[in-house]
């Protein structure tokens, strides 16, 4: 991360507060705790949002898609910041390709690391944080639920 | 396509009127005409939708992701079946990806090529029927409204 300045850094931290609320929030709705939002570089909040796997039923909220949701319709990406507490999966690392969103802060890739290698190939300027909190915070969840991740992420479930 | 019987092809193609059903019934809401629907490889429909930007004003649902949320939660993915009418778009093909659904079925991509290379090197299956009452569909849609269009793949509108 030699090329973030000290500003930059501290505005991403700020942003993935955001991420961790929402994580959070989904772990006291019973959830899994996954969070993210979306921002413009000059730190405008456009969505947040959180996995809502269990609470709406729903395998195509994951945090990233449901902060993008959130932003609702928007014509250019690419001075975009999405942040989140997780390391994007295939689907979410598709949706910032798409959709050329510029700057994906990651809060750490530790329990899972996604596509954050292949967004880095196609350009997409990609941060991590390495934040222990939120690699506490999912690796809790997922010793005390490991099939709900594992279903989350579409591996099958330990025979 | 030479490993494809001509009773899955067939079967596909019955698939493929439903999507495109689908992308009728979002044209006739004013919308993206884009439909996909999920099935399993025995034929039974898991999911079908659209395309809702327009409608919703969600550019989050794409007709894959609208029919794999209206699938509900399953537990996996792999004899599974999407059929799009047209190919997936990065973010659509990264949901098949994470998910390992092992079937796609591509009504058309000659308006749109998408991640369908990116699919068959990951080893899934994809299957292009290449049909032009798909391709037609939606590039009268394109010619008329290239604006949305440009929106809903991340392009930027034209100077």
């Amino acid at each position: 991360m030699s090329n973030v300045t000290e500003q930059e850094l501290a505005m991403y931290r700020q942003m993935l507060a955001v991420a961790i609320e929402e994580a959070r929030e989904g772990l006291a709705e019973d959830g899994i705790p996954i969070g993210a939002a979306m921002f413009r570089k000059d730190g405008t909040l456009l969505g947040r949002g959180h996995n809502r796997r269990v609470q709406e039923k729903d395998p195509s909220i994951h945090g990233e898609t449901d902060a993008f949701r959130k932003a609702g319709r928007q014509t250019n990406y690419r001075d975009c910041v999405m942040v989140t507490t997780l390391a994007p999966c295939w689907y979410c690392s598709g949706l910032v390709r798409q959709f050329r969103i510029g700057t994906v802060v990651v809060g750490e890739s530790r329990n899972f690391s996604g596509g954050v290698e292949w967004l880095r190939e196609a350009g997409v300027n990609v941060i991590d944080l390495d934040s222990t909190e939120c690699a506490e915070l999912l690796a809790g969840y997922i010793e005390s639920h490991p099939e709900v991740w594992n279903e989350d992420i579409g591996e099958l479930p330990p025979e």
